[in-house]
């Protein structure tokens, strides 16, 4: 097991009926000035935006709406402006990843001066340097695990680029309430869950040796995904569904998981591109990716086989002494349990009908993950188009 | 799932040769009067003692010698003597669970003009009204996990209790280096793993309903305990075993693994009582009754039995389809794995030779834990002596 440091200060409150009582003194407690940033019009339609002006009505609220799925500068330059101009005290966000993402960048873009997206592109070196106002959240959508981690992932159109970048906090404050995710429509909700599901799979399948009690751990949170995704799905207020995947998501992502690892992530890198090239959700994205990934990473060496084969046992009960048939049936396993989510399970079925940009996504992911050297199962750029071609035809290959 | 709040702001410094480039900055960053609390000769035999003082000779340190392996509240009068006399600003607590619980309530007794035992005996409700000093451990032994959570236990002989007690605040700084253990003997070695696997057994055998993030993650450091803890037991130098029982032994009792839990503990509460009129180990008394304990918790209904087979397909990778049959298997292999351990697996193999106490103690057990109303499976006296009888003879009684 390598070294590591492990740190995190979050203040989780997790439930239902907690906000009326908690959310005035947890935001009141750093301030009254108050930016309030979210998305669209979906916490307005729930009640949530109501709710939160009438609990925060004698606190000085400066709204920031409109934060975007995946966010963009523009939001963040709006956001460190408003902080400025109000000497804000502490950032109010509600919703989901994207607005988590976007409210912790614009607490470190109060205390500097040039364009935010300095604090993104150098990956937030200079962030590290900065203070960074509290963040209080209240969250929407069980995914991204940013209620509990320091990383944003932030846009830039200009640039064509989309970058990640870290701060010197987490969220000081983060409202669970598993009851606001029951209107996540069910596409949303199985990609959300697909998303958790590879945060844990691209920390699982990692170089370490002998690291046991994380890889004992994301087995344990894998499998509660696993069983409950599907029944968030077919039961939007099945609120034990909501509930495990809510802190699965965030555990998958608090660094718990990710102590003494030794990888790089491996299967974003491919759907960032995918991302980047077609206008796809990351997690249909992921969906798509992962088993084909699994199957090309397979058939390498046999310490893979090992390790796929205890994903096949520890997460999916697999039974059986025969190593790569252990193996191959936890991919399939794998791959079924993505499709009965309700995933297209094809490129060409989200709308990609050639291969006419694979040579470059590839190209790009390699050098952006370094997947060469930190993969998992080191990959190269003809490693990486023919997984994207396997994802061309239906089914697996094997 | 319950409601629950989780907060756990500890910085954990994993691995090896941290000290020499950490320590300083990790206490005088807190102040440079320094309380230094450690136990007997051990840490002077294996050179941490020489090491701390050479690394902080520029600060005023004051040595608290002397903790005992259950704290005495004579060492907290003492130490609540010195830190108030030297002013002091930051505890250093350098041994296992009972230096550091030692530490905790002393850096409460500096704020309190009376005699500490209140802070004890009132489980802590004074302490959280209190400041405390910053505490930095360096921790030289797997078990308790006092390193990351607000607990202590005291014990006093004039009264002849010995009572937990929660502060406000874990410790700031905790380092955690395996390689510390090293010297560790093979019997403390096995009776700090039986701790640990305690620890998470007590957590996971509980009556919430569907809480399977928590559960999922207890299964994984379980089978991590089990499969390392021999391992050190045979090679106290093995530096892998030593790190993963060193992370469980934190994760199990950071608070992690009991969100959203509903329970009390039952095992250490009928091991307390042993321990309070015989003076055996802790974790020898909890290798000996836990098989009792689920060989008599088994037999009483339906639930209980899905849930040892749970733990048995889980834990103990058991195959089969017949509920109970499993659930009986993971029993016998719980059994087996302590008794490989090397632990002695009756009472009389431990100086207990007569009945005369158990009724005593039955009723002292139930009424301390309420195990009649908050127990996994409730107990009256006479389940919990019938217990202590099974205890008394060879194996199991199935």
């Amino acid at each position: 097991m390598k070294n590591f440091r492990f740190k995190n200060p979050t203040d989780i409150r997790f439930g239902t009926g907690r906000l009326d009582v908690e959310l005035h003194d947890a935001v009141s407690h750093f301030g009254s000035r108050v930016l309030f940033v979210y998305g669209g019009h979906s916490i307005k339609k729930s009640g949530l935006y109501d709710t939160v002006k009438g609990l925060l009505a004698d606190l000085q609220l400066t709204e920031l709406p409109g934060i975007e799925p995946n966010p963009k500068i523009a939001s963040i330059r709006e956001g460190q402006k408003l902080v400025k101009d109000n000497d804000v005290e502490v950032v109010l966000a509600v919703g989901g990843g994207s607005v988590i993402d976007a409210a912790k960048v614009i607490a470190s873009a109060k205390f500097y001066d040039g364009d935010p997206w300095d604090l993104v592109k150098d990956r937030g070196v200079t962030r590290h340097k900065l203070p960074q106002l509290p963040v209080v959240d209240i969250l929407t959508l069980a995914a991204t695990g940013s209620e509990m981690n320091s990383g944003s992932v932030i846009s830039n159109p200009e640039t064509h680029e989309k970058l990640g970048t870290n701060g010197p906090n987490t969220p000081a404050v983060s409202f669970l309430d598993p009851t606001l995710t029951y209107t996540v429509p069910h596409r949303q909700t199985a990609a959300g869950s697909m998303d958790i599901f590879s945060h844990l799979l691209e920390q699982y399948f990692d170089r370490s040796k002998n690291n046991d009690a994380s890889k004992g751990m994301m087995e344990g949170l894998m499998r509660t995904v696993i069983k409950w995704a599907p029944i968030a799905v077919k039961e939007p207020d099945n609120f034990d569904a909501r509930a495990n995947l809510m802190w699965s998501a965030t555990m998958a992502l608090n660094g718990v998981m990710s102590v003494a690892n030794e990888n790089g992530w491996t299967v974003h890198s491919l759907e960032h591109e995918l991302s980047a090239y077609y206008d796809i959700t990351h997690g249909v994205g992921l969906g798509i990716l992962t088993p084909r990934w699994m199957e090309y990473a397979l058939t390498k060496d046999s310490t893979t086989a090992e390790m796929f084969a205890r994903f096949g046992r520890h997460v999916w009960d697999l039974e059986g002494d025969e190593t790569y048939a252990v193996a191959q049936a936890a991919i399939d396993e794998t791959f079924d349990w993505i499709q009965h989510l309700g995933f297209p399970m094809t490129l060409p079925e989200v709308g990609i009908a050639d291969e006419r940009h694979f040579d470059a996504m590839a190209t790009a992911a390699v050098a952006n993950a370094r997947l060469e050297t930190r993969a998992y199962v080191p990959l190269s750029e003809e490693d990486v188009k023919a997984i994207y071609q396997a994802a061309m035809t239906d089914g697996l290959t094997a």
